[in-house]
């Protein structure tokens, strides 16, 4: 029952208007679940982005919650056509790597399990990347979580172009699975943080899915958020307003 | 003005809902232009999809109506990161060449003009496939447009995986100009001819951007439309009722 004191019910934001408070990139086959909202690529059969978002009280531990009562399965509102499957990553030498991660959806039950869906996972090299250097960064992100206001997350794939011999640009990704799931030569994680009232930093992550060091420090892979934006083919964040953004890739704006 | 016998504006159809009279495959960037509706991938910098109305009507010619008056031009309505310009195709080796074919869109100077945005071209292979055997399909399109009541035509290029010497299935595009833009591998052409009253006939083409021999017949390319849809990531024409698809690349269906 709403008490007295509540704000009117639609006046207060959804949880999806929440999430997606500074702007969607697209949307192309959206899925909104309980705690985290993604738009599906048919095409590659993986996201094209995931947005989350984080604050120190959804960082709390509630004991009840067990990740390990959770299945990967695939989201059967996706038109089987386009559908990733279990069968797609099977003997593929690929993790079903989590964009928006388990352990950052502990309110619930139902939030965990839906990290699950196949359709909030890419194939991801397993040893040296999804268990390692990509599990360092979503760490380090919960760290963010836990010490400021709000932090917004927007994650996905990329497909980058390398130079060849010839000395022309080709996009180059292999395919696993009878629907021929893209495995992504790249992946993305931009970090929104609310330190202050109205003050934002901002990190842009870009990391080869590929072995990556373990003494190679996260902050080597910080880039310019636009080169993540034209690969991608979307914007991200663009609604915060730039006066607001005080620190980007750990450097302070200045005065000019 | 409006004459007594014409029905009421507000219940005929839009230019764009007969276009897109069955189904969308997607709602992606959406460009309705004049006389055909587009759908723009930000990621490829060049169409999903685009979708043709033909009528006998249609395909008279107009006199004034002049295709030396036409340009080349960038969609200034596609933000600059992801808008692909003249400079993307300069010395490229590749044309730019039409998905909506100009020759389609002579009523008016501005729906052929239309045809000439970037947003409706993609990297082409000049000689042996956009001036030839593209081409000749085009042309095999227009005949049908002048001998059925209508023709609704999906166009749109593809990116099609190959298997490579170490038996994984890869895919590989070139990427051309300052925006990267992604010179497909394969394109397709559905064709939906309604050659009686609510019967249709459906034909699925998918050609090699490559040079093909003159020799080839066009017929030689029809394959299942699934395999384009599942390729493509969408689907095409799924509001047509299917009992009324007759006949299906040359072949009567049936009774079973
Ligand atoms: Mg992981
Ligand atoms: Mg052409």
């Amino acid at each position: 029952p709403v008490k007295p004191t509540d704000p009117e019910p639609w006046t207060s934001p959804s949880r999806a208007g929440q999430i997606m408070r500074f702007g969607w990139p697209g949307f192309d086959n959206l899925r909104t679940y309980e705690d985290f909202v993604l738009s599906y690529d048919r095409r590659t059969k993986t996201a094209h982005w995931v947005i989350e978002h984080l604050t120190p009280d959804r960082m709390t531990y509630d004991p009840s919650v067990d990740r390990s009562k959770c299945a990967f399965r695939p989201d059967e509102s996706i038109h089987e056509y386009f559908r990733s499957t279990n069968e797609d990553y099977f003997r593929s030498g690929y993790d079903r790597g989590h964009l928006a991660p388990a352990g950052n959806h502990r309110k619930t039950q139902n939030a965990i399990d839906q990290t699950f869906y196949l359709t909030n996972m890419s194939p991801q090299v397993g040893k040296g990347f999804n268990r390692d250097k990509w599990n360092d960064l979503e760490k380090h992100v919960r760290k963010l979580a836990r010490k400021n206001i709000n932090v917004y997350i927007c994650t996905g794939p990329l497909y980058i172009p390398k130079k060849e011999a010839d000395n022309n640009l080709y996009v180059k990704y292999k395919v696993i699975g009878p629907r021929q799931v893209a495995v992504p030569t790249h992946f993305f994680k931009v970090a929104l943080v609310e330190y202050e009232k109205d003050k934002y930093s901002l990190d842009s992550y870009l990391l080869p899915n590929a072995v990556i060091p373990d003494e190679t420090p996260i902050s080597q892979f910080l880039v310019p958020l636009d080169e993540i934006e034209r690969a991608a083919g979307f914007l991200i964040f663009d609604k915060v307003p730039k006066s607001q953004i005080k620190i980007i890739n750990g450097k302070k704006l200045g005065f000019w």
